[in-house]
C-alpha cells in the first residue's frame, strides 16, 4: 500500500476522518470515472468545466478542442483543481442537521503539460479509447492529423492528491435514534442502460 | 419563454450550437441535480468542491461547514462558477474523433450571499430537505440554533447562466458511414435503489 505525500494543499481540513491519500483508493475514483469537473482562473474569473478524465499510470489526461478558453489558461500556466465526484448513497437521517450522503471524491491539484508530440497524443487518445469502449477500439477510425491539430491533450501529475469517501448509515445524536421517522440509506448508482443503434447504422447495416 | 440574458461571460464560445439559456431548460437541470461542483480562488488557487445545490424560485443555494475554507472565500466577494453536469448517454461514432457524449449542463456565474436570518435559514434549508426527502420532512427534526450556527447557507442569484445540452446520435463524416464498426448511444442514468436500513433504526422499530 502506497499512499500520496500530504501537503499543505491537500491537506483535508473539514471531514479529515474521511480523507484518505491511499494510491489505489485515488486510483480507482479515478478510474471509475467518465467525467471531472476542472477548475482554474480563466482571465482571473473562475471557470468550472465538466469533461472526460483518464488515467495512465501516475499521470490524469483531459481533452477538448483546441480553441477552448479554459485549456488555453492551463496550457499559459494557470493551476487546475480537478475534482472527481461519485455519488453512492442519500444518507437520511433522523434530525435535518445528520443528511448527508456517501460519496467518493478525489482532488488534484497540478500544472497542465500539453501533449504536443504526435504519437503520444495519438497513443493517449487511443488509451482514453480503449478504457471506454474496449471492445469496438479496432473498429474504430483513428484520429488523422488534422483531427488530432484540433484537440488538445493535457496531462496532469497526480502528486498534490487527496482523496475523501463517505460510506454507511447516518450517525445520528443519541437523543433522535427514538424518533419514530425512517432513517438509512437510499444507494445512488450510475447505470448504462440497453445501446441505441445509430439510425444511419441501420440504414447501412441492415435490420437487427 | 423567458430567457436569462446573454453577457460576455456567459456566452457559449465553443459548440454554440449546443447553448441555450433558456429559462425552464436551466430550471430543470438545476432541479433534477443533487450535486454541482463550485469553484472559486482560494488563496488565490483555483477550489472546485462537490456539493448539494437546490433552488428556490430564481436562485440557487449551497450549504456547509461554517468552517469551509471555499464558503470563507465565497462570503469574502470571491465570485464561484457552479457546474451542475448530468450524463446523459456516450455517443459511440465509427471514428474515434466524433465519439462525444450526451449530457446537460448549466454553468452559473454569481457572488455569494450568506444567509444570516436564522428564521430564513431555517426556512431554505427545510426547502433542501423537502425537495430531496419530501415524504420524510415532518417527522425529522429540526436543526437547532446550534445546528444552524454551524451550517452557512450560501445564495446566488440567477442572471449570469448558459446551459450546454447535447442529444440525439453521433454525427460522423460521410466517408466514414459504411465502416463496420457499431455506431450508436449508451444511455446513462443515475438510479435510487432499495433502501438501505439504518441498523439502528431496525433495532428501534423491530423487524422490517
Amino acid at each position: 500500500m502506497s499512499e500520496f505525500k500530504v501537503t499543505d494543499r491537500t491537506k483535508v481540513k473539514r471531514g479529515n476522518q474521511r480523507a484518505t491519500y491511499d494510491t489505489d483508493t485515488v486510483y480507482k475514483i479515478i478510474d471509475e470515472a467518465l467525467v471531472c469537473h476542472v477548475g482554474a482562473k480563466m482571465a482571473d474569473r473562475p471557470m468550472v468545466q465538466p469533461t472526460i478524465i483518464w488515467r495512465i499510470d501516475d499521470k490524469v489526461y483531459i481533452h477538448g478542442s483546441s480553441k477552448n478558453g479554459l485549456f488555453a489558461a492551463l496550457v499559459k500556466g494557470e493551476e487546475a483543481c480537478i475534482t472527481v465526484t461519485h455519488l453512492d448513497g442519500l444518507v437520511m437521517a433522523r434530525s435535518s442537521f445528520h443528511h448527508s450522503v456517501n460519496y467518493r471524491s478525489v482532488m488534484i491539484f497540478s500544472k497542465a503539460t500539453e501533449i504536443t508530440d504526435e504519437s503520444e497524443k495519438l497513443y493517449v487518445l487511443n488509451e482514453m479509447m480503449k478504457q471506454i469502449t474496449p471492445d469496438r477500439f479496432d473498429g474504430v477510425r483513428e484520429p488523422n492529423q488534422q483531427e488530432l491539430k484540433a484537440t488538445s491533450v493535457l496531462q496532469f501529475d497526480l502528486t498534490e492528491v487527496s482523496a475523501k469517501v463517505r460510506t454507511g448509515p447516518p450517525v445520528d445524536d443519541d437523543e433522535d435514534l427514538a424518533l419514530p421517522v425512517w432513517a438509512g440509506v437510499i444507494p445512488v448508482t450510475t447505470v448504462m442502460g440497453n445501446p441505441i443503434d445509430d439510425p444511419l447504422w441501420l440504414s447501412n447495416h441492415g435490420k437487427k
